[in-house]
This record gives structure tokens, sequence and C-alpha cells, in this order.
């Protein structure tokens, strides 16, 4: 009954919007909107990455407006004492904010009831050194999710931890992997009611991923689904109704892959996780499978590059989609999951968007899995769509990889047209704002063999620009219509996340460092500061103890993308990196390592 | 007859002044002034350390003011990418900027003509990794010079180096000492006409300390005068002519020792220097005697802890004066000499200001090495001041130092009342700007063997705040009545420089990172930014492309008095940074490692 309430005020309200100059992305029957459960009064803070669990990434705060912000001036700034990259969103909970450094992980408190918000205590949780030494692509990390009372983020070395918000101290720690076989943890935890998600790390060594949810108040393992494996590993039982045939079967997990090939098979869950309440079901999306030479392993390779849908309280298949089926570039599924609520065709659904590293955005029913539209986002010319009636993407022959033979010029290449920098969702203008990739290869697939806790690879690979020669671009998508309502060409990789607010201004940060907020209607570039170093995180919002609203970015570039300046890399050497080296050539000129804090605010 | 008029112009323009509600520093005859080859129209460029070789660090730069400054906003950052402690002073020369970073000493060229300042170059001198091991107190570089096309500084690892400054291309590269004996280098050079002055650290180490003179064009060395040992290599001779009879006599450098003392006896030449083009004089302080232990060394040890007039062209000796006769304190005599021209009793004197460790605002005659002044600028008890009459430091016994016995609360402590950090002097105030230090300590002397390239110290020291509690402060200092007009006191050592402007503004950085500015003529605070670490650097400021004022300054703790922070020293030893990390307990609560450039200019 109040989904239907809903629709109708969604009905009264589009006229006034019509009216406006700019052209609403909307289908006859309404706008999207996110989900009530994320939608509540804006209170100002910012406790998950995403914002909410529906991962919007959209504050209702609207003090900076498209007029204003080229009045942003820095507020406060404060040095995180790590150059690698820094890809951690900062959250302002009670007016403390809480940072997490790369590797050492150190999570800082900042007293924001302070002039120059000091200090209030850091948490060092001493990770092991050796961690660092099998992290593929730098040593980030996502950042911390709070819930009641605790801050909890995961260390390169694999622990998840609980910290107490107020003083710092450690409520629990729990061991969730093991460095010695390349497995690391760098994703940010998910809150899912009274228990969190976390997942691993380490596609490229051959480790076996799973997700697992632990208990808020103990740090006990409530439950561990395994990415591979026999469905009593999977968590796929009764409960478990994939919409697609191809993900029918049982143990799957195993049948789809060689002999043994899914024990080091990769799908590891490093990504972003969406939660819905009203279902209690858990989303998220597992990694490419190990290794990239795709010839060594045979089959769908379930249940890597999908989404899974769990209960979060058992953790239970409820279904999965496979975004790519035997992936042949190292397109990992985990990228963010939206949760909006749309009418569609004259009906309301519930569904999640996913901009994927294959190019598409999809959108997926969240009840069933059912992919109800797959629209590129960027150049793609290694597949021709994904069908509808089967969920298969349509490969294209002849950039598929081959063993000793370079492809060239696939497009996109293994980072996607998208990596793990999450867009953001704006109710206001009912558009996806995508930061993206734009960058194709050559691969050759090679031999490889598996030695536990060394890479795991078996491709020679050279990224380079997309067509036209920029890198990286931040798109307002409009999901609805399928197409592109505006894209901002950046040089390199649009590497941060996206921050949408009320004052319908998308934030985001760029590789040589810029932050820049653009017009979300028009996509205009309003305003931009050169931060210290190149940005590749999480810009969020808050509204200070003194009423102001505030935008918080950390600046530092490295990750997979910058790793040619956080990990000093030959840049003689186009295939470190994992091939990204080749592309990025000239970042170092653009760019040096940092890892800074920057908050803004009006004058 | 051009230094007559000029007397006469200031004594017409007093009369404006004393109608201000300030009551201007001066004394019946005038106001003190820089020297006219300091005093040229402003152009807006900086282009040395101290802005000029008279070392005022004062700008005529006149857009910001102690109405408006309160608007500065931050105008771009850029991270250095080393989070040791940030000594050096941003230059500016023809729309470029010029940054060097704490070791590996990487010298950075920003373009000012395009938004962001992006990088132009970067020069990578690639010091030995083993300077690191021999430097006594943090990895800091005090930056670059720049003359006739090239930007000169020193290496860690005791290189002096020329670099294009349009190409970033090495012109030389000179090695100027021994890593291996301990001798590192950190002093920014200064520039002497065709000449630069360059000179050594690691008065700790027991490395014998020199100055020297090299060609810009070539590198090569005209001229080294070490400051111990006999007077030929002392390059004392003929003109020499001390003001004081202590300081006469032949071979002081070796008589003044225990036998062979003077060869392992430190004075190095690790700070300021200043020139005096009219007479063609260099001035640089001589640091302390080594070991610190002075029972270990009787006698005056020559020539420690005293500053030298010597000629430019041939390093030959003009005067010496010893603040710190045996010094038993770690009182080097490194501090800035400001060069000043001021009336005095009726005459014009050409003087130089130096504000020692020992606690006492010198007023030289820079001609001949009198003292016409010495007054104390903070709390000193060890000793009660300069006889004037023989130019002798007057001890306090109860404070000397003593073998195996703990000698308590002797103030100021080895860093002194003030160390390296440089003061500014306004022609506009007449008043100078001292950023000092307020400390105290115990210390007993303890036996210690000389291992060359090993510490050579011989003394246990525990530092701790000077009465009242706070460790610093910022004095306006009337050095003409001798006297403090005002003083801002600091929780930590105000360890950055200072700037004034023709704004009569005085802008310097705190420990906690603080970025002040202050009204020249009461103290007031104006404005303060919050920087990502601590400040212990130059501000500077210089007029863009776009016609406007920008104050620049590097952040990033360190240095012996941040040690605790960018060495991460252990707290709970006290004695460790040679006893400064016991008063440095809580500075890593207040910030932590950075190292980053911050520019502010008005909307």
């Amino acid at each position: 009954m109040v989904q239907k309430i809903r629709w109708i005020a969604l009905l009264a309200a589009a006229p006034l919007f019509v009216s406006s100059p700019f052209s609403l992305a909307q289908d006859e029957a309404g706008k999207p909107l996110p989900p009530p459960f994320a939608a509540g009064p804006e209170d100002g803070q910012w406790t998950m990455p995403a914002k909410n669990v529906a991962s919007t990434r959209y504050s209702d705060l609207g003090e900076i407006t498209t007029d204003n912000v080229k009045n942003l001036k820095t507020a406060f700034t404060f040095s995180l004492g790590y150059n690698k990259g820094q890809e951690a969103a900062p959250l302002v909970i009670d007016s403390t904010m809480y940072i997490v450094s790369s590797y050492p992980n150190v999570l800082y408190a900042l007293d924001l009831t302070q002039s120059g918000a000091p200090l209030k205590w850091k948490y060092e949780p001493k990770p092991s050194a050796a961690s660092q030494g099998v992290a593929c692509c730098d040593v980030v990390n996502r950042g911390a999710a709070y819930a009641n009372g605790k801050l909890f983020y995961n260390t390169l070395d694999d622990f998840t931890i609980a910290v107490d918000a107020k003083t710092g101290k450690e409520a629990w720690r729990t061991k969730m992997g093991d460095i010695s076989k390349g497995e690391t943890m760098t994703m940010a935890p998910l809150v899912m009611k009274d228990k969190i998600l976390v997942g691993d790390s380490g596609g490229e060594m051959g480790v076996r991923g799973w997700a697992a949810a632990l208990d808020q108040n103990s740090g006990k393992i409530v439950w561990r689904a395994y990415s591979t494996g026999p469905d009593s590993e999977a968590l796929i039982g009764a409960d478990f109704k994939p919409f697609y045939d191809s993900d029918k079967g049982k143990d799957l997990g195993v049948s789809s892959w060689p002999a043994d090939a899914w024990r080091i098979g990769g799908c590891t869950v490093w990504g972003w996780a969406s939660y819905d309440p009203d279902v209690n079901l858990v989303y998220y999306g597992t990694a490419n499978p190990g290794p990239w030479n795709a010839d060594m392993r045979p089959g769908d390779n379930k249940w890597t590059a999908g989404i899974f849908a769990r209960d979060a309280d058992t953790g239970q298949a409820r279904w999965f989609y496979q975004f790519n089926p035997h992936d042949i570039f190292d397109h990992d599924g985990v990228n963010e999951a939206i949760l909006v609520d749309i009418p569609w065709k004259g009906q309301p659904r519930k569904v999640l968007l996913h901009p994927d590293r294959n190019g598409y955005l999809y959108m997926i029913d969240r009840t069933n899995g059912e992919v109800l539209s797959a629209n590129a986002f960027d150049y793609i010319n290694s597949s021709t769509g994904v069908d509808l009636k089967t969920g298969r993407l349509q490969y294209v022959k002849e950039k598929e990889t081959k063993p000793n033979t370079v492809v060239r010029d696939i497009c996109p290449a293994p980072p996607g047209a998208k990596d793990w920098q999450p867009s953001s969702f704006s109710p206001k203008t009912g558009l996806l704002y995508i930061p993206h990739n734009h960058l194709c290869m050559d691969m050759e697939e090679v031999e490889v063999g598996y030695i536990e806790g060394t890479p795991y690879v078996g491709a020679n690979v050279h990224m380079k620009p997309g067509p036209g020669g920029h890198r990286g671009a931040v798109s307002a998508f409009d999901f609805m219509q399928g197409k592109e309502i505006w894209s901002v060409k950046e040089n390199f990789p649009a590497w941060s996340g996206a921050l949408t607010t009320a004052g319908n201004v998308v934030f985001y940060g760029t590789m040589e460092g810029w932050f820049k907020a653009l017009d979300a209607k028009t996509g205009a570039l309003l305003w931009q500061f050169k931060t210290g170093s190149g940005i590749i995180s999480q810009p969020t919002t808050y509204k200070g103890p003194d009423g102001k609203q505030y935008v918080a970015v950390l600046s530092g570039v490295g990750g997979w993308a910058g790793a040619i300046v956080s990990g000093q890399l030959d840049k003689r050497d186009g295939t470190a990196a994992l091939g990204f080296v080749n592309a990025m050539k000239d970042l170092p000129d653009a760019t040096g390592p940092g890892g800074e804090l920057y908050v803004f605010s009006l004058p």
C-alpha cells in the first residue's frame, strides 16, 4: 500500500518537473526513485561508503547549489601520512569524521566540533607488512562502515575489525583469510541489520573467493559463501531460483570448470554490495575467474563475474546472474548495485542498476534476477549486447582472446568500461552518474602454472586509450530510456566515485588531482580545485556541527590505474600493473603520490 | 653619499608614522631599514629562501592586508610525495614555482601560468639511501636558491647541484662531503654574486665543519674554509680583525681545543648566511662543538657557535664573533643574520640581527663584529647576559653541565630559545618577528668515544616546556629599544619561518598544522587554516601571472622538533632525538606525517 501511494505521488509531481527547462529522464509512467528504506529524512551524516544500503551516494543536503558551488573553499585538510592510493570514503557520524588510510590501514577520528578538526584518536591495526607483497594493485582500502556505535573495516592482511566509534578501542578482530595464499582484503564492509558483509581480494593470485557475514557484536562468522565449488559451500540450496537456465543445475561451481580449477579460480568479492531490508537480501558481485588465460578454464566458470542475491541472515543464495559467462577479459562483476524502484512498462519494479566492466549498464529485477535492460555506456567492440531472453552476453568472435596470439584493439580493456569507481543516483534528476574508463587493449594468452601466493594470470596485456584518445569520462545516464544524457571526457580514467546532492551538483575527482563539481542536469563544469595528488576515492558530504554543508574527499593517487605512480613502476614495461602501465605512461608527469583529506564548504 | 640621503629621507618620513595609533619601534634618530641592496623595487618574485641577501623575508606586496586576510582561500595544493619534515621555501621565478622535498630531495617546477599549477618538470638527484642513516634530525632540506638561470641546492648525500631553471636538466653536480663520516648537507645555498655559499651538517657525528664557495657556472669549488683547525685551513690571514681579544691569536682553531679534538669537533655550517654586496662580505654562523659533553673539550673551541664575516671571493675571514664560547648546551650559532641599517646613538650603523639559540638577540656591527646589544627574547636562566666590553656570554655556574650529574631545569634547551626557524624583519613596523622555542632541559654529561660515522654526543638530555607550560612563541621584537612588543604563545615550538608583507601581515605555521596570519602591529590572530600536517617550513609570497598576491607554504612535520612523528620514535624513550622526544610526546596526537604545498590567495 505504501508503494502504491508512492507511485501516485510521483505522477502528481511530474507536471511540475516537466515545466522546467531540463528534460527529465523518465518514461511515461513516472520517474525512478530510491527505495523507501534508502530515502529517509536526511540527517546530515554519512555512515557508510555508499551513503545508504541502496548505494545511491546521493545526499539531500542542498546548501551547496549549482549557483554557489563556485564559491567553495577549502575548510580544512588532514594528512593521512601514507602516500599510496586512497580509495576510502570519509564517514561522518555525530560530528566525528572517520577515515581509513591505505596500508597500514590506520583509522582516524577527527573532531568536527573543533576548528581545524583535530585528531580525536587513531586506531592502528598494524597489518602484516607481507600483505603488501601479495596485493595485486596497490595497497588500497575502500573504507569503513558504521553501525550501532562501531566502525567496521578490513585490513590488507585479512582481518575484519570493529572499533568503538567513541573511544577508538578495538571491539573485536576476526581473521578472515590467509595472505600466504595471496588473499587480501580491500573492500568496505556492508552493514546488514545486525551483521556486516565482507569478502576477499586476490583473484590474480589463484585464491578462492568468498563472501561472509559477521555478527556486529561479536565478530563471529555467521555464514561464509564460497564463490566457486560445490553448492554446499556456495550456500546454494532449495531457495536458489536463478532467472536464466544457464545458472540452473547442481554444483555448477564445480562442473563449469576443468577438474579442480575452481579451487584456484578467483571469483573473489572485493567490490560493492547493497542490501534490501524489505526482503532481507544482500546483493554483491563476484570477480573474474582465474587465470586470465581463458583457454585454461573452458566452461562458464560459475559463479564468477556475476551477481548473487542472498539471504542476509543465512547466506543462502536466492538468485545469481552472470554478466560475463566464461569471462575472457578480466571483467569482474564486483561493481556497485544501486537499488531503485521504477515504473517499467506500467508496473512498479524493484530493480538494481549495475554498470559492469563489460560496458553495459544492467537494470535487473532485484527480486528475481531478470535483466530488464542492458545498455552500453561506453565504447564496446568485444560484444554486441545482451540477449535478454537467455541473459547471455554476446561476445564478438574476432575479439576473443587466444593462446600465444595477440588479439588487438579489444574494447573495453580489463579494468572495463568501468571498474570499482562507484556511480551515484540522483532522485532529483532521475539519472545515474557513472565515472568510468575509456580503454582498449591488446591481449595475448600465455601459459601459466599455479604456485600458491604468487601471481596466476597467464596473459600479456597492453592497454591503451579508447577511440578519441581520452581514457575516461563521467556520464549522466538515463537508464529508463537507455541513453546517455551528457558525458564529460577525462584525459585519465575517472577512477573516483561520484556524489550527487540536492543542490543538483555532481562531485568527483580526477587522476590529475582536480576535484570537480558539475551541473547534474547539463554536465557543465561549475567549479574545480587542484588537490595535491590524483583522486581515486569516494567523495561524501555532510552537515557540520555549525549547520553548514561540507564536502569531503581523499586525494592520493594509486590503485590499479595509478599503480605506475604509487608503486613507482617503470613506464618502459607496458605490461606492468597487468598492462595498465602501458596506458598510463604520462601519469607520473601529471601527478605524484599523496595522501590527504580535503574538506570544502561555502565561505 | 647615497647613505646620507637615505637617512635624511627617513627622518622626513618619521612624523607620518608617529601619527598612527601604532607606536613605532624606533629610537630618537629614526627607524631601522634593510640596506639599499635588499630594498629594490618589489618584482613579485621570491628567488632565494630569505627573499634577499639581507635575509629580511619581507615582501613589499600589499594586496593581502590585515583587513582582507580573513578571506584568504586555498588556491591550489601539491603533494611532494614524501612525508618527512619539509623545511624548504617555495621559490617563484618567472611564473614558475620551485620546491625541494625532504630526502630524496626532488626538485619540482610548477607552472603558475596554468590553472592548478601543473608539474612542469621534476629533477630527481637520487641521493644515496645511506645518507638517511647519518642525518641527525630527520632528513630535511632547506631548499634552493636561484641565480642566473639556475637553481642551486644541496642533497643529503653531500652534492651541491645546479639545475637549469627552464629545462630541469642538471647543469653540474659537485661532491662536497662524505656520508661515511656522518657528513650530510641540508642548508639552502646563499647566492653571492657569481658564487654560492654552502656548508655541511653532522655536528653530532664528529664531522669537521666547513663552508665553501662554488662558482655558479662551473660548480668548481673556489674556496673552502674549515671551521676548526689551523688558520691556513680556516682561511684566517692578514685581513682577520676580530673585535674582541678572545678571538685574537694564532691558530685558535687548534689551540682552543684538546689535542686533535678539533678534527672531530663539529662546527658545521648548516644554517643561514647573508651577504652584503657593498663590502662583498658573507656572514654565516657556525654550529656547536662536538661532543656535547663539554668536559671532554676544555677551551673556547674556536670557531664554534659563532659567526664569521668572510670575503665572498676569497673566503678570507674578516672578523669572527663567538656567541657561545666553550658551548655547553649545543647552542649552534647558525641562526639567521638579518642585515639592516640603523641609526644608533646618532650615527648610522650597518648591523646584523642574530637571534641566537642562547636566547639573546644580538645586534652586531657587521663591518667589524662589535656587539651593540644583546637582549633576551625568551626565558633564560643559564646565563645572565653578554658583557659588551669583552663580548663574552656570562654563564650561570649552577647551570653548567657536569659529568655523570644531572643538572636540572636549564633554560633554554639545546634547540635553544630559537633554532633554525628564520625571523622576518618588516621595514614598515621596524620590528623583527621571531618564531621561537620555549624549552628547558635536564642534562647529564656522559663519556663517549669517537667512531667514524656514528653519533658522537656524550650527553643524556630530557627537554621539557619552559615556564608557563607552552613550548613556543612568535615574538615581535623592537631591537632598537631591546624589548618585546608582543608575543603570541604556541603550544609547540614555533618551528617554521616567519614572513612579513607590506599589508602588515605576519605569516607562520605551527607544528599542529595551522598556517596563521597575525597583525604585525598587535599580534592579533587575523586568519588561520589547518593544513594536513605540522608546518616547519618557510612561507613565501609572490605575485602570480594574474597579478594577484599569493602566499605559499609547505606542510609536513618533522625536523629535529618533529622527529617523533616523522621518524616514528617511541615516546617512552625521552632521550630520543637528542632529548627532544621528552618534550614532544603529545605531538603524534596533534599531527601526523605529511608533505604538501599549500598556496593561498584572496578570492
